[in-house]
């Protein structure tokens, strides 16, 4: 995908190719967020006015950087996901025995998609995170980008959340069910951190 | 930016270079949610089970490539408009009358930097109503990719507000101020139904 013309990935995803798809499209929007953090952080770094904050400001940069090679990594691995999906569907049926394997098989490949939106919307947290860490000593004239980052960030988490939950819905493992539902819980209220760090944001635009 | 690789393309965005920035994030965000909004038609498109949805569906694909194109296009102009406001604040301004021409320069600069978020919004809220659209025709195994799309779009939505906002603050012109304003709340209230399809999205996902 890095190396992947913008324009041609977008058409990828348009397309009825199976990948990328959803959780493609969320993983970009993580790295759009991550990666407007990293550039608020870059326009901070060594201008004497913000001496004070530089400490913040590259620790956050190191921070961003990280999350935008992971996001772009969770886009990769959502590919995969997809397609043992696919494999295990295509399985042979004829036998008892065929079809346990197979059911089987598809049971863990959907335990495995369950699992990069769940990767997705916590990788989305952080974004949110990094980026609301920011806002006090970022240069005043690109504080909008923070606001950029963070709904970006919670359309990442948002998406990750329908993603995790379209899988969750084939999943027979009512336990395994339960406990990727609660694990989800642990990263849905950073969406309302992210409107909070918006809010912020418009406020100080306002005065 | 649509021949540029992925990778570099968040690589600019990332770095201290003034454009790409919060503006092509959003505009981005909103071709994703175009391009999903495409491949759930693409995976709808000629498949008998949803053959009474087909003209919904074809018309959708039209309108959903059309707004691709344009987003990825306001991108582009976005660098543009941004490149005019610094062009006007570097402009001379030794004498009375180089002044009164460099802030003149700057103010139109600056409504023509408010008006590509206005545009990257109204866009946004062009997505979210042609997503909506696709719900009750749409391919169920992918209904998931809707929500994705709507909360993508909202987040462009969001971002334009906001970079609307940030260009609204330096501008001197009160009544044209007042307009933008009053043109922006056309685009908001497609957040409320970016919310609501995706609520609907989610509860069929349960079922």
């Amino acid at each position: 995908m890095e190396a992947q013309p913008v324009g041609q990935w977008l058409d990828e995803l348009a397309s009825k190719a199976s990948t990328p798809g959803g959780g493609a499209g969320a993983a970009m929007n993580a790295a759009v967020g991550a990666a407007l953090v990293s550039m608020v952080c870059n326009l901070t770094i060594g201008k004497p006015k913000y001496a004070e904050h530089e400490a913040t400001m590259t620790e956050a940069l190191a921070k961003a950087e990280d999350l935008r090679a992971r996001a772009l990594g969770l886009a990769a691995d959502d590919a995969a996901a997809f397609d043992a999906v696919v494999a295990a569907y295509k399985l042979p049926k004829a036998t008892d025995e065929e079809k346990q394997a197979r059911t089987a098989a598809i049971q863990a490949a959907l335990v495995g998609a369950a699992e990069v939106p769940l990767r997705t919307a916590a990788l989305a947290a952080e974004v949110i995170d990094v980026a609301a860490s920011i806002l006090d000593g970022a240069n005043t004239n690109v504080i909008s980008d923070i606001a950029v980052a963070a709904s970006s960030a919670k359309s990442a988490l948002e998406s990750g959340v329908v993603n995790v939950e379209v899988n969750l819905a084939s999943m027979a493992d009512e336990q395994l069910r339960k406990e990727t539902e609660t694990r989800l819980t642990e990263f849905t209220p950073a969406a309302g951190r992210a409107d909070a760090l918006i809010a912020q944001v418009r406020e100080r635009l306002a005065r």
